[in-house]
């Protein structure tokens, strides 16, 4: 039976689904309130009798990449820092992804001989992100990705493979020892907990607070907080004489926000992200003047499994296999996709088709270039199959028989020749075809996985109002902002994003006088 | 000598470019500022103790096609009203336009026997919209769209033409006696004076003011104001006790603002709108929290030629030869585009090429398809050119000419046979091809024409908050609102859009309770 993935509706029901959900939101009203924040404070923003319950130089909201790495800065520059997270355990986004660091120039990339340049980093940068970057946050990213690399080694975290992502035009992704962010995270928390910053979890940003002039001087915040109940928790006041660093991540599963942005993003659609990446934060600045951008370029995953929940293992098997293994469409047996091509090319192709499809490779392949870890999981989790044959294959998956082998072989074909004459996939150096069993298979459908907009920052990550000035007080790191990343974010440039932004942001807030 | 239109740098450059008004721009403070608006306004936008100069029930900003409706029904039902506009004559962009309406179900539609539906609308602007539009707004425009000709038919405006525009499925576009969105905007004018309203221009809103509760209750404006010179003129407050109705326009002449959303919109592209088109009405409603969204799909104009500023004549020329006669590269004499698809793409495939190109149509088909003022006026503003031989014209554009001659047989093959087998354009009924001199041409350069993207309005025309919500007081209408048109705007649903939502922003705020 075809399984039609989460989307088991067609496309005109596609369009009913998004208009009723439409409806509902722009109908107006409590109903449609984006991710509940029913706690609308306890009075004004501007209020100058709070009573504070903490007082300290700066706050930061959120403990993924960026917000530890600006704690880290802010403290070692001599700041008083509290660091709250709405979730009861730290990490968020940051925890759950690969490990996986695009940079110019660092030891692993010239020990493999790699040519690179910040103008060849920054060119693949504004192709994948359609020229809608915003140029010179690419350039401050780009010239200081290998620093960045290089501060994560200072804490700890061991980069141990250098990849080739899609959308790259040489190799200069930097891989964890254990291919997760969670390497980062732990070694970023470690060493705030040797600098004496603890972690305040479960205390949840609701308003910011601004003084007479507009300068943003701490917030309220709900501790005790749970996450489904927006009741729960009690009233805390955090002051912040020098300022609040905006660090709370993306807003992919807030369902709400993304259909207003982008109305087929439907909750047919789950995401990749941690149940906290919401945009209630987001929209706290914004009703503080700050300026969004990019807001409805949500980028999806295409390498995930709609057999397990969140980001998963599929994605580090799918996209080991990437011009060596094939994508196909089970319903025709053939490919359908450029399998090397940008997230968004491969996501709307496979949204067009609406019902899941197939990433296959052969035992050589996987052994070589999945990570075991992932192969093992991804096998009891029941989301990576295997066979023995490819009629077997194609008969699990209820494919014409004929015209898959027929396209395996073609495929194979290309590969001996070094060129893919369907889809123009770019071939893996060392790639083999698909020949020996067990054949490897993972179903795909696509997952909401990024959001490229949010918050426009400066090159001090400060935050910028409606007139393009900073609003004093106020700096953002992270997938909260917009405007690096342009349309399409180029894989492995986000935690490069998160920690030399939250770097500045933790260097730049220092500065301010108290 | 190859005109490289108004960009006479290549890619590289283009990037260099956006990269330095980006460094300007982001790099923060007053230069970087958007459109200017440095009068700030007298005080907080809070204020209990203003004395007003005028006190009235409804406060409309703009004198465009939807502004004008708005106050018109508002006046009907009862309310005073009082129209304001920063210009110094009125209209804004709505008088420059070709006055096309698309609409589904209207007398010049039955009369040509043509088939439609409110669904086959509805799925042409989405499709073209890529799916980003909000589907209710979709719906309502669509099922409102005939009833809007007809309002205007009222009013005495005489549609005289059907026209098939790119992207619809079928002929739906009204168009007016003289081509003009003036037909429409005078006709409202005359109405809004039949009623006493008067206009009230050189006005320009400075600030929304809100009461205690934070309800929109009127405006700071300045009167007298010359588009410029930011000081000029006095500070103006206008009560509105029902509220204030937007509906400024665009933002596709605000040069800063469109860059932080699209970069490559530098100064190098000029607009079709009038020189007021600035968004500094819309960052101001965005300072009262209002939501904005699709801010980064900022249409280009195909048609326009760099021999003219503004929309001039070329766009009228352009659009009746598309699928007739052809679009040529100069630098390759051959066509580069399908001249039946939609804006963007063909816009994009220019800004790619990155040099000016060519629309040529004989003298039976422009006889036949072009409206005669727009022959004569063309080419006395030496926009449209002529040739008495497909040689001649080649020489005169520096063209190689086998290639040329060539690509205009391969051409007329084409039309011959009903299919265009290069670039797939859809083949007008009736076309002839390109054989009879004189032979007509324009020069193309797009130019930044639409700003789709704008403020989250309900099905009341109500402006909505960050957390969806109307902001008490404040209405909006036409291209100042965003999400009706996704993220590309089908052709001539523009006005439609502005007639539907400003006449239900009209009707709607007279509900209010002053």
């Amino acid at each position: 039976m075809r399984e039609r993935g989460f989307m088991s509706i067609g496309r005109r029901d596609f369009l009913k689904a998004a208009g009723a959900a439409s409806v509902a939101l722009i109908g107006g009203g409590a109903l449609a309130a984006c991710s509940p924040n029913s706690s609308k404070g306890t009075s004004a923003s501007k209020d100058s009798e709070i009573k504070w319950d903490v007082e300290s130089d700066v706050l930061v909201v959120g403990t993924g990449f960026a917000g530890l790495a600006a704690a880290i800065e802010a403290k070692e520059a001599g700041c008083d820092v509290v660091v709250i997270d709405k979730m009861s355990s730290y990490g968020g986004n940051s925890t759950i992804n690969g490990g996986d660091m695009a940079a110019v120039g660092t030891p692993l990339q010239k020990e493999a001989g790699v040519e690179d340049s910040f103008e060849l980093m920054q060119k693949d940068m504004l192709v994948t992100g359609k020229y809608y970057n915003h140029v010179d946050k690419v350039k401050t990213l780009v010239e200081n990705s290998a620093a960045a690399v290089e501060w994560c080694t200072g804490l700890g975290v061991e980069f141990t493979k250098l990849n080739f992502h899609g959308g790259h035009s040489v190799p200069r992704t930097n891989t964890t020892s254990n291919a997760m962010g969670a390497d980062i995270v732990k070694a970023e928390v470690a060493r705030l907990e040797e600098l004496g910053v603890k972690l305040t979890m479960s205390t949840k940003l609701i308003r910011l607070i601004e003084d007479d002039s507009g300068r943003i001087i701490g917030a309220e915040c709900r501790k005790g907080y749970k996450i489904g109940n927006e009741d729960s928790g009690s009233a805390y006041f955090v002051k912040a004489k020098k300022g609040v660093v905006l660090a709370a991540g993306g807003f992919s599963n807030d369902v709400a926000m993304r259909q207003i942005h982008e109305p087929r993003l439907t909750d047919a659609l789950t995401s990749t992200n941690h149940e906290g990446a919401t945009g209630e934060a987001l929209r706290e600045a914004l009703k503080h003047e700050a300026m969004d951008v990019h807001m409805d370029w949500i980028q999806l995953g295409p390498w995930t499994s709609p057999d397990e929940s969140g980001f998963g293992y599929c994605p580090q098997f799918c996209e080991r296999l990437v011009g060596c293994g094939i994508m196909v469409d089970p319903e025709t047996g053939k490919r359908f996709v450029k399998e090397t091509g940008d997230r968004k090319v491969r996501a709307d192709k496979m949204l067009e088709l609406n019902h899941t499809t197939l990433v296959i490779g052969d035992a050589p392949t996987c052994e070589k270039r999945v990570v075991e870890r992932i192969m093992k999981g991804g096998a009891e989790a029941g989301v990576i199959t295997s066979y023995q044959t490819l009629e077997e294959l194609a008969a699990a998956f209820d494919m014409p028989k004929d015209a898959f082998l027929a396209e395996v072989e073609r495929w194979n074909g290309f590969v001996a020749a070094g060129k893919d004459e369907d889809f123009g996939a770019l071939i893996q150096e060392g790639a083999t075809g698909i020949k020996e069993p067990p054949f490897y298979v993972s179903k795909l459908w696509p997952k909401v996985h990024h959001t490229m907009g949010g918050l426009v920052t400066n090159m001090k990550s400060q935050v910028l109002n409606q007139d393009s000035e900073p609003i004093p007080g106020l700096y953002a790191a992270g997938e909260i902002t917009g405007g690096t990343h342009g349309a399409v974010r180029l894989g492995s440039c986000a935690i490069t994003d998160c920690v030399v932004f939250g770097r500045i942001a933790g260097q730049e807030i220092a500065k301010e006088s108290a």
